[in-house]
C-alpha cells in the first residue's frame, strides 16, 4: 500500500510515519519507483505497536527505539529483549547516592537471596527497586518496605502467568513482540487494577455506602 | 529555619523552593520580618515528598498540586485523596474512542461485577484499564486480556496489604500522606519486582545458566 493508505489505516499522520522511518523505528517501504514506496501489513502492525508503547505505555521514542532494535535482532536472546523493555518502563532514577541507597541495595540483594531469584548483576529493575526503597525511607514511610514480601509474592504469580502466555507463541517475532507488549502494558494493567482494588477496599473500610458525589467526609 | 538552611537540608535549590511556594505546593514560611520567613520541619517533610513524587513517581507538578490539595483539605474523605493520587499516576489516555474501547469498557464492568468490586462510576482507574485492554487488542495481543483475573487476584492481595499499612496510621495527616506515597511508590515497587521476577522466570525457562554479558543467544 502507499504511505497515504498506511496513514489512514493506522491513524498516524504521514509526516510522523516519515519521521519514524528516518529514526529507524519503522523499516522503510519497498521502493516501487524513485519517489514511491510500498508498505505492507508488517508496517501497519509496527506502527500500532509504536503508538501503543508511546501513548499507553508512556515510553519515550528513544526507549522504543532500543526495545525494537533488540526485538528485531534475531541474535538477541529473549531475555535481553525483556531487559530492554524493562529499561524502557523504568522511571528516571535520581542521580543521588548515599547511605540510604546503599542500604536499599543491600535490602534488594537480601530479598533476591531469600527468594532465590536469579537476576544478572546490576539489572535495571534491581536498581530501580533500590531507588524506590530509599525514597520511601527518605519521605518517612520506610514502613511500606515491610510490604516487600507481599508485593514480591504477587509479582511472582503475575510474572509466571506472563511467561506462560509468552511461551505459547511459537514464532520468535510474535514471541518478542508479546514480551514487549506484556512488559509495558501489563504494568499499566496491574496499576489500574490495584487502584480499582484500593477503591473497593477503602469503600468497604471507610464508607458504609457508595455515594455519587455528595459522599459525606469520612476521614 | 531560614530558606537557605531548608534548601541545604532538603537538597532543593532556593529558587525551586520559592517556585513551589508560588505554585502553592508548599505553604509559605512564617514571616519574621518583611523579607525573612521562618520554615519548620513540616516544610522540609513536604519538600521531600514533592521531590519523591516528582522524581521517583514521575508525577507532573500539576498532578502533585492536585494530590496535595486533596491531602491538605481536612474535609476531603480519604477515598478522594486516594482518587487524586490514582489520577496522578494514570498515564495519559488516548483521545480515541470506538467499538474497541466500548467493548473494553464492557469487559471492565463485567470484571468489576464478577469480583464484586465496588468503585464509583467513571473512576479514572476503570477508564485507564479499559484503555489498556483496547490497546492490547489493537496491537494484536488481546490474548493478554485472559490474564486479567490472575492480575486482579494479585492486585487485590497487594491493595489489602496497602490499606492494612495505611490503617495503622492514627493521625489523618500521616494517613493521607501514606496513601499518596503508597499509591505512587507502591506502583513503582511492584513494577520493579515484576520485572525482577520476569528475569528469574525467564532464566529458569530460557537459559540453563546465568552468564555475565557473553550469554549465548538462546531464542
Amino acid at each position: 500500500m502507499r504511505i497515504g493508505e498506511l496513514s489512514r489505516r493506522s491513524g498516524v499522520p504521514v509526516p510522523t510515519i516519515k519521521y519514524y522511518v528516518r529514526e529507524r523505528l519503522l523499516p522503510p517501504g519497498e521502493l516501487t519507483s524513485p519517489n514511491q514506496a510500498d508498505y505492507g501489513p508488517g508496517h501497519e502492525r509496527r506502527l500500532r505497536l509504536i503508538r501503543v508503547l508511546l501513548e499507553v505505555g508512556g515510553l519515550s521514542l528513544a526507549a522504543i527505539g532500543e526495545v525494537l532494535e533488540a526485538a528485531d535482532d534475531p541474535e538477541q536472546p529473549v531475555i535481553k529483549v525483556l531487559g530492554a523493555a524493562a529499561k524502557g518502563v523504568t522511571p528516571l532514577e535520581e542521580g543521588e547516592s548515599g547511605p540510604e541507597l546503599d542500604q536499599a541495595r543491600d535490602d534488594v540483594s537480601a530479598l533476591l537471596g531469600r527468594r532465590d531469584w536469579r537476576v544478572s548483576e546490576g539489572t535495571t529493575a534491581a536498581e530501580s527497586l533500590a531507588g524506590v526503597i530509599a525514597a520511601l525511607r527518605r519521605v518517612g514511610h520506610g514502613g511500606l518496605v515491610e510490604l516487600l514480601e507481599v508485593y514480591a509474592d504477587a509479582a511472582e504469580v503475575v510474572a509466571r502467568a506472563d511467561l506462560d502466555y509468552v511461551q505459547r507463541k511459537v514464532a520468535r517475532e510474535e514471541l518478542v513482540e508479546s514480551v514487549v507488549v506484556g512488559t509495558v502494558l501489563g504494568e499499566a494493567m496491574f496499576g489500574a487494577l490495584r487502584r480499582l482494588a484500593h477503591e473497593d477496599v477503602s469503600v468497604q473500610r471507610y464508607e458504609s455506602r457508595v455515594a455519587g458525589g455528595g459522599a459525606p467526609p469520612v476521614t
